[in-house]
């Protein structure tokens, strides 16, 4: 008990310091102008409509929670870790809970003061561009410092209480299954609300966006903070702790396996948590400098305080890494790369710093493929001259190839952090490339934000040059984006490897004197079974989640029809849209359609496990990541382009709205919508969920036959 | 030298019978009544464009064939194979040679017979169903059978005389050159004229399917003959071959490795060209069948003679397989599976059975996806109600879903046939799949006659009921071709396994003496590396053939409606377009946008293989059959599903033609079209190619460090 490793007190205080400066800059946002009556009104709909949601979706969650909490807890009191391990079924559990908890708390705080922060961007917009910029860009640093603290606080309470890895394992495991339900669901919600809004308001009856007379229009608001804001947090508090427990096992696990003390085990897991407080505290620092920053153009500000994060967390980083050198007990004896503590400190402090960069250059050349003043997305719109089909053709294409210059990236740093210290260096890059998560959050839950300021000025009736103000610092959210997302997809691609590694490591150690090998060779059959179901599961999950989005869209198209046909006098703007039916409809559905992605997320890797063995799970989890991978990119990136190219025509461009161009390039959006922002981002979420719960059950497995499963396919062949 | 196993003169029977009965049959359809005028006339054309179409495609090709042919030469002359063998570098470019132009040949003699069938096709349609339908299912059985005789022959010949299974390598590579061309440039040039002359005829002009007055008319039939005849044609022929060889020589291989006699390595090697002698046989008694069977439903009695066939070979297969158990010098002393070689024939014959079933119940699992009486179709077709977007939302997510039953059919068969004899029973289950691969391309090349006599009959001025029959025979077209795609693509996928299976037994076999293991563990960095290499170059590939239709087709727009503004008598009847430019838009275009991914897919594998050595080239290529395996599927079936929603609503459901249902479902059929006939099935080809490429280069990657690449990855780790 109680990890006697100094350096780990900095994570402590990280967690703190972004706890507090969380909590002062919540205090600015909440006393800031929420202006004029209608936008007070508007903003209460807003927070109304994503609280009920919240509400439901935590009550059907805690079912889940709890169904799951009792399995682990029978799996890890039936197969307990050890004997002399401090990891009781029910520390097991616990941790579980505390994982569930603390992620459901950071996203419910942090879209609270997202919704705060709507209206009073709007209305601080009246006095500029810097003061509305300041409110809204603090309402997402709020919630990019509340998830790095909850996550780093929780982990580092229960590693040093409890004194073992391990336990991470089910505080990882709660927040994945929070991150499933938030973001699938919050990303149905909202492309529900925005697909039917675009098609009967925007398509049929020509309204602009966010017109107060669409019935769907508060409902298109309410989606941006429960997807974007609340799901987006969950989803990368999901990432940022798998990173940390992955890291930390494969470094605990290898220390052991290479015979170092017992406290050079605890250095090397403390590693991944000392690193990511130095992230916490260049995020911190990059958030005060962009703050005070000039803001002649909004989107650099939160690049620039993008690249600052990195490079601070680079120096800080360097300097942690020092500190840990320096804990007691430290082997530097030993020659080559494995025999000193030291030298295998700096070179995954390497992996990390390269991990990181890594992260900016693939967003960079990411965002190539989105940017509407690139190549891709004008050929996109320019495509839709030609009409729908051509549209469709054209920016799936580029989503196509826009897969090429990521995996090369990840390709890249995959090579170079194995070439420094093995797993563990791939461990190391994805800790690193997630350290400066803080910055990565805030700069996107900044989007919504404005996003919801838009249309609450809209809607309250405010200026022309404040909405048009309003537009300006949105289309900055779509630069900072760019970016951000680039680190999003790599750090879960390399994240859910070093999960995969840990998974089998862990294997190799339980099933020590059996034959099994670990080895995951691919012209053994069980290996080829175990890919070719794994790349079929993410398939289905997208199929599902677009089905979702797509049914309950019509649902919601056709309860917009009735109210324009029953109640003309909505559009002619005499009578109120009865918006509640619209956020019913929304949450609703979007609950319902939750149920089967979850239960094949947590399902089919124990099926495939029991049935098939822990190699197969393996191959399995690899099949999810690879295409996993493709499909993440390919889905959001052809959703941002034609999400650009519409954009790029409305601003004008051949011949700008009302043009069959306009027509198309609308219709690629709408596809796009659900690409990338419900299968997409939530593909990440499935295969960490699956990684995790492979991880969590393999005791389950290792006892069927020695870990070859039911179906014992080894021993088919002589 | 001359292989000394007689049941292999089975083989060459099957070759000649079925030319002989090819030739019959050819002669029955030149011989009947070509109709009128009108209809001569427009045969011509088209026959013309083809012609034109493929005179230059081979040009081209010539180059790429002799620049292929030097490099396999100089490989061959500096690393030779061995010693004793008869394969010097020589022999090796002569079969090379001689593979591309059999492949070539049979192709062009194919189309030549289908050009022929359409417009007597369609004058038979005035006298009734079953004169109709026998000409052109004969039309269509010539393919069927010339390309698997001279497929047979070839490797029969060169076996024989030759001696080494490696020689066929050579043949085997050359036939996947011209595959490649043929495939992915007819499924451009097809889909071309397709796309323009829907977005421009019939969306803009509101002409019919097939009006003379589009200026694309002509151009589409032709695209019907190049793309769907010769490309399918040269496709199934590289399939087929490949599906031989590889299990040829992993037969060979292993006889080796488990210290069986030569003759009885040579009995193990005969065993798929025996048993695909079986599955000729079969498919001979089968066409002859289907043209004897009473025609109430067309439909039916192709796939009657598919499930004939398919029966028949069970029966032949078993009785060639004991001819072979009957060979001199055959082990029959040995114990268990491995020490005796009649049992081991039979286990693989049980394979090759389980196989052909298997591909049938993949066939019809995939079709509930794309057939118009089904949920899914009609699904689409409903959701075209709300639009655009939504139709292409709903057709997109049931091709995803799509995926599911045929990889857990693979999954099975892989799994059943791993059981019976490893990897060897593995290649026999794609042998027996493909065996009856003569039923199947007369199947699929039935369907574009008919397509074209319908175009011919509609512009030959035939009365509405002989238009009707034409179409009648056509949706019976679609019926067969759902079950030969099930063979197609899980053929394709157990044909690369086989494939990949050899080429590492090969690479293991070469680096005997050395530190190779031949192990592709996932967890290995040079195997993920590879891996995500190969998943992202079917991305690629895929996005350079949609955005070659995409583009030519965007020309060819701008060109039918020049010619409809400049010369409006077009649209008046009153004077003739001209489709001659389109024909050159198409064919320029085609062959322009060639060069990429022919490069591509003969290049990527080689810097693979020398950058990063065998295993990760290995890891590449299971990871292109992965992703291809699901792109292929989801391309295909997205596209079915869409084209059927299309038809649906134009058989008068949903209010039909006039509709927003209706012009968003033209969409979504628009958007199918690269996707099923350019990108999917050339997908197969591609990964084809690229597992041939591996091995045929395999002595150069050997000699780089022993097989482990410039970048010694495997040497960074301590």
């Amino acid at each position: 008990m109680f990890v006697n490793v100094w350096s780990l007190w900095l994570v402590l205080l990280s967690a703190i310091v972004s706890l507090v400066v969380a909590f002062l800059l919540k205090k600015k946002v909440s006393t800031a102008d929420p202006g004029n009556e209608e936008m007070v009104k508007v903003q209460g709909y807003i927070r109304d409509g994503a609280n009920a949601f919240v509400r439901r979706q935590y009550k059907t969650l805690a079912i889940f929670v709890v169904g799951l909490a009792i399995i682990v807890g029978i799996i890890y009191a039936v197969y307990p870790i050890g004997e002399g391990s401090n990891v009781k079924w029910w520390v097991m559990v616990l941790s579980f809970m505390v994982g569930s908890a603390a992620s459901a708390w950071a996203g419910w705080l942090g879209m609270k003061v997202g919704v705060d922060a709507n209206a009073k961007t709007a209305q601080a917009a009246t006095k500029g561009l810097t003061p509305a910029f300041n409110v809204s860009f603090f309402g997402g640093a709020v919630m990019g410092l509340i998830v790095t603290s909850a996550a780093l606080g929780g982990v580092w309470l229960l590693y040093y209480v409890v004194g073992e890895p391990i336990v991470i394992l089910g505080f990882s495991f709660g927040a994945s299954t929070i991150a499933l339900f938030a973001k699938a669901g919050g990303g149905i919600f909202t492309k529900t609300a925005d697909v039917a809004a675009d098609l009967v308001g925007k398509i049929e009856y020509s309204l602009p966006e966010d017109d107060p007379r669409n019935p769907a229009a508060v409902a298109d608001n309410v989606g941006d903070n429960v997807g974007d804001i609340a799901g987006m947090g969950a989803d990368l508090f999901d990432s940022y702790v798998a990173s940390i427990i992955g890291a930390m096992l494969l470094g605990y696990g290898v220390s052991r396996l290479d015979n170092f003390d017992d406290i050079n085990g605890h250095i090397l897991a403390s590693f991944p948590l000392v690193i990511s407080a130095a992230g916490l505290f260049a995020s911190i620092v990059g958030i005060y400098v962009i703050s005070k920053m000039k803001k002649t153009s909004p989107g650099k500000a939160l690049n620039n305080g993008t690249y600052l994060a990195a490079a601070l967390f680079i120096g800080i980083g360097a300097l942690f890494t020092l500190f840990l050198t320096l804990s007691s007990g430290i082997e530097t004896g030993g020659t080559g790369r494995f025999g000193n503590m030291v030298h295998k400190l700096w070179l995954n402090y390497g992996a990390a710093a390269f991990g990181v960069l890594a992260g900016i250059v693939i967003g960079l050349t990411t965002d190539y493929y989105t940017d509407d003043s690139k190549h891709p997305t004008q050929a996109v719109a320019e495509s839709s001259q030609q009409g729908h089909a051509l549209n469709i053709l054209t920016g799936f294409s580029y989503g196509l190839l826009s897969v090429a210059p990521p995996t090369l990236g990840i390709v890249v740093v995959m090579g170079i952090s194995y070439a420094l210290d093995g797993v563990i260096g791939v461990a190391s890059a994805s800790t690193g490339m997630l350290a400066i998560v803080g910055t990565i959050v805030a700069n996107d839950a900044y989007g919504p934000i404005v996003d919801n300021a838009r249309g609450i000025a809209e809607q309250g009736g405010l200026e022309e040059d404040v909405i048009a103000l309003c537009d300006k610092l949105d289309s900055a959210g779509n630069t900072a984006k760019a970016v951000t997302k680039g680190f999003s997809i790599g750090a879960a691609a390399l994240t859910v490897l070093a999960l995969l590694y840990s998974f089998i490591e862990e294997a190799n150690v339980l099933l020590d004197d059996t034959t099994f090998d670990g080895d995951l060779n691919i012209l053994n059959v069980d290996i080829m079974i175990g890919l070719l179901l794994g790349v079929m599961i993410p398939c289905i999950y997208s199929a599902v989640l677009i089905f979702a989005v797509d049914k309950n869209a019509q649902v919601m198209v056709k309860e917009i029809r009735r109210q324009f046909e029953e109640h003309p006098g909505i559009i002619e703007g005499t009578e109120p849209a009865d918006f509640e039916r619209c956020i019913d409809i929304a949450t609703l559905g979007s609950l319902k359609a939750l149920v089967v992605p979850s239960l094949l997320s947590v399902l089919a890797p124990i099926v495939v496990g029991v049935l098939f063995g822990v190699r197969a799970l393996g191959a399995f989890l690899a099949g999810t990541i690879l295409i996993g991978f493709i499909f993440g990119l390919l889905l959001s990136n052809a959703g941002g382009t034609w999400d650009n190219a519409k954009k790029y025509i409305e601003d004008g461009n051949l011949g700008g709205k009302g043009t069959l161009a306009h027509a198309a390039s609308v219709t690629g959006d709408t596809v796009g919508d659900p690409f990338k922002d419900t299968a997409g981002p939530a593909i990440n979420t499935l295969i960490c969920v699956m990684s995790l719960t492979a991880s969590m059950f393999l005791r389950l497995f290792v006892a069927i036959n020695n870990g070859e499963g039911l179906i014992q396919l080894g021993t088919l062949l002589p």
